[in-house]
């Protein structure tokens, strides 16, 4: 049987608009709308609207559109551009304009009104931060390299394809974090306790477990129909790391539920490691 | 001569607290901050305050805080702790409170006050292209492998070091698109074509440039007082690809003073290819 729920199917068409990147007014904008379940929204996402002329050409193309419901949200830094919306009669969201006078009070100080601060490439140092981290966790990756795990703020573990590479290059980009990761994998099976090279550095472990049935699921997508990715096999792996985990007490988490944003997070929340940029 | 202004020294202590990763908050509280320049920040992330004892016990520790200003930006999907902070008299930015009645009244719904609907692991088909794009970029990384650039959204290409590899992975890993990326060597300085890998994908090529200093120091990080980070040798290898993006009318981008995110975005904004999540 078949339902369709008219009351949520509504059309919604959404801007995000910024004189940068518009990277934050897209992740407001979807963190506010994710709330709303909205069945039909189509997003449209303009960035660098940097001169009154591209505001203007904008904004009458947003006003040409019919039918529906329209949000526009915006981050523009310079005022002439916010002008151009308002004076054009749009109903629309301005972060700068919502939040900058308040802060101003609160803070007793004038903002700059300068483009691109949010996003920009800040200084050497951070840049470099960031590139080193991307530079360990690929020289890092999938057990690879384990000689210089003492320069790790963290070493992930699991079984193959319960997220740990993806988790490591997150933490890398986003928050300059230097993480390596090594599998355990079907050949430690026979071993109770953890390789020599993982002891070593016991305190920096992190462990990560996964759903049989989504890691039969992922694995499947690679090497379909193999051991590898048979249900006993995945089960067999899923209990060791387990066992290992609690025996070794080292922290751990189910990743199956969690995005690896959320993965990042819980682990910096249980291990105390604070981000780098 | 040292100047100290002293005007813009004032301790500012900043919380970005949530019930869930807390990322959306952090960035737009960073983004709305940069502009006012503040030398003496401290930043103190919260991330899964997710009840009311936690809430409070945060209040408590924040209003313990002595000197300086205190400003907490927070994401509070759930009222009751918005309320622990009303209540505590914290003067603070709540995103949902400030945005969420005015959407409700737009839309003409209600909110459903969800947790952990923005970064959420969403559906298997986003965490398959999300992975995916990841295997493809680590795959096809510093020309690697270039069997399957037929599959490729993108081919990346520019002198080593001139940020290929970081682009390709938050490219891969925040918008779910395929990137490969190929190094233009100081064995190519000779050909004054495309490789013929590449020409035959040209309609995916993308050129990076950076400015011969800033790509010299950045070398000399990697192999300090080699003929790979002299001057002349960055200079040469620049002015190839730069007449070879000319001659063969590939677009291209100065990547000197811009981060990441920015040439991603960039990247988007001029070959049209569309985020996939």
């Amino acid at each position: 049987m078949l339902y369709i729920n008219v009351i949520n199917i509504m059309s919604v068409t959404v801007y995000f608009i910024s004189d940068h990147t518009g990277l934050t007014v897209e992740a407001l904008g979807r963190m506010l709308l994710s709330q709303f379940q909205l069945t039909k929204c189509d997003y449209h996402i303009k960035s660098y609207v940097n001169t009154v002329e591209k505001a203007q050409q904008l904004a009458i193309e947003i006003i040409a559109k019919n039918g529906g419901k329209i949000i526009v949200f915006s981050s523009f830094v310079n005022a002439q551009l916010r002008e151009v919306f308002s004076k054009n009669k749009i109903e629309y969201i301005d972060l700068f304009s919502e939040f900058i006078p308040r802060l101003e009070t609160i803070l007793e100080k004038k903002s700059s009104a300068q483009t691109g601060l949010a996003h920009g490439v800040g200084n050497y140092h951070k840049y470099m931060l960031r590139i080193e981290a991307i530079d360990f966790a690929l020289a890092h990756d999938d057990g690879l390299n384990n000689k210089h795990y003492e320069d790790a703020d963290l070493v992930l573990i699991g079984v193959s394809r319960s997220g740990k590479t993806p988790t490591c290059l997150y933490l890398a980009i986003q928050l300059g974090i230097k993480a390596a990761n090594y599998p355990i994998t079907a050949d430690d099976l026979h071993n109770f306790s953890l390789p020599l090279v993982l002891s070593k550095v016991k305190h920096k472990l992190f462990g990560l477990l996964i759903d049989v049935n989504r890691l039969q699921e992922i694995r499947n997508e690679r090497r379909p129909n193999s051991t590898y990715s048979s249900l006993v096999q995945c089960q067999q792996e899923l209990d060791h790391v387990h066992r290992l985990y609690k025996n070794e007490k080292i922290p751990f988490l189910d990743t199956t539920s969690l995005s690896i944003e959320e993965i990042s997070t819980q682990i910096l929340l249980q291990t105390g490691i604070e981000k780098r940029f």
